[in-house]
């Protein structure tokens, strides 16, 4: 290959830009029940820690979710927003997800000068892309920056991916994302799926992405990995804390990354102030063996989250389940 | 570069040796003191995994170390090694590890043929080299399999680092292991470090090794990354259990390397039964904020693993403590 690389160790790249997906990612590991001091503790450090984007959780139906079920960052109403936030008179921009076939988005997501939101992410699986550019055109008429977050890539044939990518090029999406569902790819795969990306990326002028899970512990190096070839909107969570295994860590990749904007003492602060607690609460999350097994067999987290939650300890008759269902 | 990886994701390399070195780093986390049923069910999981190599633990002096206060995986005694192995009758091999100047190489490893101890692995710092080959060539006149693990090789500038491979090329080494003792190393710094022990494995006809830690989350990623280039001997504990943050775990990476011959069941099974009555029991090890902390900064673990033990959560004063002492 003639591709190189795209800046050193030691230096660093003003077009990376970190996005915090602690209420998002984070919220379904507690169902979205962060208190308001949490959340706004959050914004704050986020600031604080020169991160570029933080996702304030989802945009999701209230026909189809229950409100009283889930905690309010599941929804994301407009003033729920802005009572954390207020005007958010910073230089950090705030994204929202939006899940294709989830969200009443026509109905949700108002036009972007009424709100606190600057960027609408939309999630799908690869067999709803033309749902999603639907959702993506209707959000970039509305005013908003969009991402497409192209989720399991891991068991996307290439010439899907390859489709994929020329349907989203061809829309007005901002940033394509490379979506490790299962935290079951390798770096060398990584390496390869981002270059393809990248490549669409140039084509179409659109910033590439890269959102890691942490079943075999490569969330970090997959998304160091990913942005060596030139992905330039990382994802993270404060102390990994995601579905499942859960994702990067804000401290790890800000302890990484050499644009001196970057801090790290706010998220080290956070963490102590309220990640623990959290923990300590009996929210769970990170890398343990069952998340390592769905991940290796490239399977949904799904039935791992299950044995967790059963307290099972057998790994051995899990992973032969498993098998069976591969 | 003209070089490449080695291998696919899908095949597998013959060449590849993993080491299992859970007594030996695993006790720096409860001082030894594992049990003979701990260590024996370890043996006979090692065997049915295809593990190639199973550490024992040290040869230290017990003329330094006071043996009643450490577990006598510290000292390695001939008649405690065949009291878990008897003769060791199967296909893996068995290793020791020898500090530089904490062992009494003269006194305390005697010939191989009255040993079941395969090979004696010399660990020091790269400024200890003509040490570390007195004792290469002791063990090797004795009829051991020698490494050289290089420790702290994060720390030592381009130039020690080929006098180093040099002077171990032209000793009786079998194996050159580049250890990322501080955890601090990024995969793309071990894939250039990797190349550079190649180099010299090719010159002088030895095989390369790696032993990662996992103070970044890297230590999986590090080690495949290694592996992807050349390096066939591959060291991992299981459940990661190692100094501090631990090492490569067993499980991610026997769940990772194609050879058929290794078995992940039996370290699933290992770990139900025994890995998680130790953590039960109070070890501690793994990934935690104040080891990150000190591997990225490139330091010593040892202030880590002190602020662990004093039950301090105040990681941003830590952080700030050591950037004092960088």
């Amino acid at each position: 290959m003639e591709v190189k690389r795209k800046g050193s160790l030691l230096s660093f790249r003003p077009d990376i830009k970190v996005l915090d997906a602690t209420l998002r990612d984070g919220g379904l590991c507690n169902n979205f029940e962060f208190t308001d001091d949490f959340a706004r503790a959050l914004y704050r450090m986020n600031v604080a820690a020169g991160v570029d984007y933080m996702e304030m959780g989802y945009k999701a139906s209230k026909a189809m979710f229950d409100p009283s079920k889930f905690g309010k960052y599941k929804f994301c109403d407009e003033e729920d927003i802005r009572k954390i936030v207020g005007d958010n008179d910073t230089d950090m921009k705030l994204a929202v997800m939006a899940d294709v076939g989830r969200t009443d988005f026509k109905k949700d997501i108002g036009p972007k000068k009424d709100s606190a939101v600057d960027m609408v992410r939309v999630a799908c699986y690869i067999n709803e892309i033309p749902r999603a550019i639907e959702m993506i055109e209707y959000c970039a008429a509305m005013g908003y920056e969009t991402c497409a977050n192209v989720m399991a890539v891991s068991k996307a044939k290439d010439e899907e991916i390859a489709d994929a990518l020329d349907m989203l090029g061809q829309s007005p999406v901002d940033v394509i994302y490379l979506v490790d569902s299962y935290g079951s790819l390798y770096p060398e795969q990584v390496a390869k799926l981002t270059l393809i990306y990248l490549e669409a990326g140039e084509k179409y002028k659109k910033a590439i992405g890269v959102h890691a899970h942490n079943n075999q512990q490569l969330a970090f190096g997959n998304t160091i990995e990913a942005a060596s070839w030139g992905a330039s909107y990382l994802d993270m969570t404060v102390n990994g804390i995601g579905r499942g295994a859960g994702n990067c860590s804000s401290e790890l990749l800000l302890g990484f990354l050499k644009n001196p904007k970057f801090r790290l003492e706010p998220v080290l602060q956070f963490i102590a102030d309220y990640m623990l607690p959290l923990r300590k609460a009996g929210v769970v999350w990170g890398y343990d063996i069952p998340y390592l097994l769905t991940g290796r067999l490239n399977m949904h987290p799904s039935s791992a989250i299950a044995f967790i939650r059963e307290k099972r300890e057998d790994y051995a008759a899990f992973n032969g389940e498993l098998l069976e269902k591969d």
